[in-house]
């Protein structure tokens, strides 16, 4: 049994990870899961005892806050999308294109699920085209009602939300990525901690080494390559940028460092 | 090509059109589609050229208006969710009752989107478990957040929303009936017509005659039998008095009659 006081639940709010899709999936060869990795990741998540019915009895530990999952699209998201022109900003009417995406990101999101419950994580699938709209415009704002997540959470469930389509006032349906939701995620519900668990142990300096902790982005620019604004379907440096603008701390580690975030740590690079 | 005239969508508010679980399902087996009545659903609602691209240059028509697609549980859901005790007050925190019923709901919702899709209907899927959630106690209320729905339906795409779970403060899930959603999205939407195909052609008197008209619950309550404020779920005396209290007029009709339904007419039981 973990010990509460030091699970991500004590200080009362969630804690929202992103899984890459480049971690959970074979990048290269189209709609492979990784099942190494996935099942690697749910035991680690599986361990940190982050779901489960609420405790309400102890509101000191106040369980319910839990986890949310976030995970990209690696191979099941991103060649659909390229095939159908789409990206966070270019959107399609094209009903064959919800089909592709959005039914390729719903296997994923199955597997997950699946490797999730199967080690006992009560993992309830959220899926954003249900839930979100953008506005019109290259720079549409994103509406993600939180009463579904919220709900699920404090009824002791692990939302699973993942890289999806959404309705795009003037475009149909445009990408949103894992990136954008984490963000959107940590702030609506006022995170604890955000972690981004990629194939990466951490934001690499211009020598290949961990940068252990960013306070600002003038500093790392080199390090983390050019930013472009529009970039926040995996770039490095918009995540950066974007963990940067969040109130909770944020963690950007790999595989091997999920179990130690999921207890408190901050392995990897914490940005705050 | 359909005379836009006498199509739904004159008027600029959406049609909100449900398909009874029985009409879609055999009812006696578990788990299995009615593959003729639902391709003749589907055939009819391709035929009423309901949604598409907005025809954003002819304001006369604002066909962007659309409809909006309920259906019930039958064979998937139902048997699913007496197994784990769930009702729509009777909850449950166990994973495997999402599982099953949420699972079982998605298999039925993907084959009514493929019978759609096959035949030109631009149908996308809103899964209410990923969007809603129910606040506490026996008459909790529904919150059913909107902007996907209304966004998807501006753009042109027939969202497909369907009995399930809904989080459930309190008590971990719920059932979330398609009648109940039906009233929601006419309500929310401001629909301008509500249809409710089952497999009856109306609502029938102590004779088994169709009610043509029905204004009051009153005079048709020994017809339409008891109505238990907790049924949700099918029966047609619930049915009656939700339908009644919506401004939008609502129709009861059965299969025979979809087609005339969405041209325009009035068949079976009006309700207003």
């Amino acid at each position: 049994m973990t010990d509460r006081s030091s699970t991500p639940n004590d200080r009362g709010s969630p804690v929202v990870l992103k899984l890459g899709g480049s971690l959970i999936t074979a990048k290269d060869r189209p709609e492979t899961v990784d099942e190494e990795a996935l099942a690697a990741a749910g035991e680690a998540i599986a361990a940190a005892d982050v779901g489960g019915a609420p405790d309400r009895g102890d509101a000191k530990t106040n369980r319910a806050a839990g986890l949310v999952l976030v995970h990209g699209g690696g191979s099941f998201g991103h060649h659909h999308a390229s095939e159908h022109g789409l990206s966070t900003t270019d959107g399609s009417r094209d009903v064959a294109a919800v089909t592709d995406v959005h039914g390729a990101m719903g296997v994923l999101s199955d597997a997950v699920l699946a490797a999730l419950r199967e080690r006992g994580v009560p993992a309830v699938p959220v899926h954003p085209l249900s839930l979100a709209a953008r506005e019109s415009g290259a720079n549409g704002s994103l509406t993600l009602p939180l009463a579904s997540v919220r709900t699920l959470l404090a009824e002791g469930f692990v939302p699973v939300v993942h890289g999806d389509l959404v309705a795009t006032a003037g475009a149909g349906v445009t990408v949103v990525s894992g990136d954008e939701l984490v963000v959107e995620l940590a702030v609506g519900l006022g995170a604890d901690r955000v972690g981004v668990c990629s194939t990466v142990p951490g934001v690499l300096d211009v020598d290949g080494d961990v940068i252990p902790t960013i306070d600002a982005f003038g500093p790392v620019a080199e390090a983390v390559g050019a930013s472009d604004a529009t970039d926040v379907s995996g770039g490095m440096a918009a995540k950066v940028r974007e963990l940067l603008a969040l109130d909770a701390p944020a963690s950007v580690f790999g595989p091997a460092d999920l179990g130690a975030f999921l207890r408190g740590a901050s392995p990897g690079t914490t940005i705050e």
